[in-house]
This record gives structure tokens, sequence and C-alpha cells, in this order.
């Protein structure tokens, strides 16, 4: 059997700079669709990981939000590392698309007034959930991409 | 604005039985293929949640053993709620073929030595892993499924 490689092992997580948006995977469908994986990545790895309750709120509320900015979105899952999502889209993207459906997304969860499916018939966990934490998160992290991506 | 549909919100949570295989949902690409998407649910909704140490363990030990068991996968990624994972494939594949790959993961991680990538260059945030969480969960998930399965 083909050796298996998880492409996310293969970057070097001392070298990343946080928060950024990265292309980090491509994939060709049997009939030539693109399936495109970007790295979301909010905090420094292995200095910070976003606590459960704030990383479960921004999932809740991104998996709305962003589906209003980005079209052909597959899937937008919380890394088990807690310092970012992966973000999941049928075709190409460029980063910078990806960027700006991410900041437009932010500044929704910053005015939001409460967590979407937050009971538990719609969450499997919804006693863990924070308006609070995603907020604070989702603010410094308009804030570092927009200074960053000089934006602002 | 069309309103946008979290599948994984419609699912009445109060009333599923864990552990299961749950195909969740298919995607057609332009070009005519499919993507499906599994809920693998280990742990029954707001009753447990798994703890990071242990999910991001089995995120990092199914991430390579899966993709030994079953080809063509896009993503596999813990919930927020940490009651599971969600299981992306290209093509349509049926809940038999993922709950036979699933076993076999788990049969994997339960003779595991070691966590991969459990180190700061391949992880962002590698303190937080713990081998005997995941073991443990895995041995109780492998029970569990089989006994409710007739796999035994
Ligand atoms: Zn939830
Ligand atoms: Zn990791």
């Amino acid at each position: 059997m083909e050796k298996v490689v998880v492409e996310s092992f293969t970057m070097d997580h001392t070298k990343v700079d946080a928060p950024f948006v990265r292309k980090c995977g491509e994939i060709c469908t049997p009939n030539k669709d693109i399936i495109t994986k970007f790295d979301l990545r909010f905090v420094q790895p292995n200095e910070t990981a976003i606590p459960t309750a704030a990383l479960h709120g921004l999932e809740h509320l991104l998996a709305g939000f962003f589906r209003e900015e980005l079209s052909d979105i597959v899937d937008i899952s919380p890394m088990g590392c807690r310092t970012g999502f992966y973000l999941i889209v049928v075709g190409s993207r460029a980063e910078e698309d990806v960027l700006t459906a991410l900041l437009n997304s932010l500044k929704k969860v910053l005015s939001s007034k409460e967590i979407p499916a937050a009971n538990p018939v719609q969450c499997g966990n919804y006693k863990d959930l924070s308006l609070f934490g995603a907020k604070e998160y989702a603010k410094e992290l308009v804030d570092l991409l927009q200074k960053k991506y000089n934006l602002k």
C-alpha cells in the first residue's frame, strides 16, 4: 500500500506567522472538478489554543456567515489543535477571496447577539458555547488580519 | 440572499443513539461528481464530550489510518461539540463501508505505540495530545459499534 501523507503534517508549524489564510490543498475529482482546502489559522501554533467554548461558538457562527459570503462551501471545521479552521470549497478560489469572506464573516460575529443553534436539539454540546469568547477572538483576529494584509 | 441552511443543525440531537455512522450530506459538483459527508458520532450528544487531548490524538491517528482504509478522503475533522468527527469523501459511499473503515481504523488506534506528528513542527498544539485517552475512547467505541451493528 502507498504511504499515506497527511497534508497538514507537512507544514512546518514553527515557521508560520499567524493569523493567516493559506491554500493548503487541491484535489481533482474524477470528472475534473477542483476541491480546494484552506488553512484559516487564527492563533499562533503551540503558543495559544482557542478554548473549546469560544472555538465551538465560532464554528456555529461561521457555519452560516461563511456560506453567506462564499458559494460552494463543503465544510468548515475546527482543527483538533484549536488554532484555526479548515475550509473546504468546490472550485478553485484565491486566498484573497477567502480572506475577504473570513473578514466579513468575523465582522458579522462581532455584531451577533446570540449563537445560532445553541440548544440540545440542534447541537451536540450546547452548554459548551461562548458568544463572549467567540467575539473576543474575532475582534483580535479582525485587527491582526487587517494589519497583516494592509487592509486598514 | 437565499437562507443558508447548515445541515448539522437540522438533525435532532436528542433523538439519536450514539455511537453511529450516518450519511449526512451529498453535494454534486458542476461536472457531476458526488462529494459525500458522514457523521461519525462517537459519544452521546449533550451527555459526554471527548476531552481535547483525546480528540486531538484521535484526529492525528485517524488522519492516517482512515486514508489506509478508504480511498478519496477529502477531510476528517473533529466536531466543535467534541462528540465525533465529520468525514468527507469524493464519490458515493455506503454507510456500511465507512463503518468497516472506522472499525479497522479504531483497531489500529488500539495497537498504536505513539501518536504520529506529535511535535511542534508538524502540529499546532502538540502538548495537547493523549495517546492514553485516544485508546480508551477507541476501545469503548469498538465495543459499542460492534454490539450496535451486530458485528460480534
Ligand atoms: Zn454545536
Ligand atoms: Zn495536531
